[in-house]
């Protein structure tokens, strides 16, 4: 163990924060060890919106699955796969009528740019994450940032190629906080050698097992086991299939058209 | 600064390994780091497949666009984003029968289930980046898993929900290694406040500036300017479009049919 790994260790999702704002100090090593992540090529294929304005968070933590913490959230940072710079950039310096000219086909980014910006994207946010904690304060990554695709693409006045992969509220850990940590499946159904492996059944009753724990019979779902009640809060909910619908809409964007 | 943001600033992408085994203490902290990365719910949509099989690697290092250097790396860890056990699990607890009786609909994995499973791959994979540097072991994301989709999915086992998003080279750093940094964009053309703002031609003519010092004039692409440089090497190269060519038929996969 070191200091590296102890500071992963602690981390928790932190959905409650100091009031007062991040410091210029250490708001600046966050973002700079998001800068210094591995980027594909040396691409840095994403761009890093930063919110502060109050308003701003009140509207998100609406759009983002209503979650009212959001908005109490001292600093936001909204991490976008971005191939709008580099596509811009190539049209500036006329790649396309070169790529006429050589006979190879100049197209517009496609589902492959989209998958690698957000690699990129995710990689740096996890490194701001890590830096964050390392300055005690904490992060929650809100995927919900992906619905209502078409709404904040104008609120951030994104462009076709910018896609919101990803949203991180930041603030100090409040003084008492007490860290709750939730278990992870066992490590021998998330990690397997050489080769994947199909969970039988009997491996899948094992590997959930911890979780069937968390059932209610009572329940408002009338579900019958933990799978139709987590399938009717979350994979299957209200905000499940309006992520589906915003994900398809925006991936429509990504059409590797010819330019 | 601090010891974490010490191993976020030194880490480089290391392709040229100390030709020794990771040892199983590193490597469980490893693993561990990357299982106790935050993931969507807690619900854990990846999978880590860890090779070491010296055949295996060898095939890996030509199937990803032929770099050998993998071949060389004393560990491989490939991140899977994973919705087939959550999915054969639901299908195992009668989740089909429930919607149907509670007239909810029932649908297979689609883009916005793939794009979170993803998130969760990455940001594991990034733990396991961290980590690693924090105990001297160097390491280099190979985006190019994404390539020969069909032909990964046989070699690795992998079920339809199952996607290679990275995979990742580690070894130990060679003690006489000399750490060559990259400069990254200048940060206002990544970091914007409040919106996204699209980059004027000005701008982007900034931005672009000192990677243009890297054009070469009598190239074998026939290209004028750096844009159309990389695009010939990169961006429009025959590796990419293999890349687009497979994300497409993986994508296929994730078609939200009712199951």
């Amino acid at each position: 163990m070191n200091s590296v790994i102890d500071v992963i260790n602690k981390r928790v999702s932190l959905r409650k924060y100091a009031q007062r704002d991040i410091s210029k100090e250490h708001l600046n090593l966050i973002i700079d060890s998001a800068i210094k992540a591995p980027t594909a090529g040396n691409q840095c294929l994403y761009s890093i919106i930063m919110i502060k304005d109050s308003e701003t968070k009140e509207i998100l933590s609406k759009s983002c699955d209503n979650q009212p913490f959001i908005a109490k959230a001292p600093l936001i940072l909204i991490f976008a796969a971005d191939q709008q710079k580099w596509f811009d950039y190539f049209q500036h310096r006329g790649v396309k009528e070169y790529a006429k000219k050589e006979n190879i086909s100049f197209e517009a980014p496609q589902e492959s740019d989209f998958i690698i910006a957000c690699e990129d994207a995710l990689i740096a946010a996890q490194n701001a994450v890590i830096a964050a904690e390392s300055l005690g304060i904490g992060s929650c990554y809100i995927g919900d940032i992906i619905e209502n695709y078409e709404f904040h693409k104008e609120l951030l006045n994104l462009e076709d190629w910018v896609f919101p992969v990803c949203m991180l509220c930041f603030g100090y850990y409040e003084e008492d906080f007490k860290r709750v940590y939730r278990k992870r499946f066992d490590k021998k159904f998330i990690v397997f050698e050489e080769k994947y492996k199909k969970l039988t059944t009997d491996e899948l009753e094992e590997m959930f097992e911890e979780k069937e724990k968390r059932y209610v019979e009572n329940n408002k779902y009338n579900a019958e086991n933990f799978a139709q009640m987590l399938y009717a809060q979350k994979t299957g909910a209200e905000f499940s299939r309006e992520m589906a619908r915003s994900m398809r809409v925006a991936l429509k964007k990504w059409d590797g058209r010819k330019l």
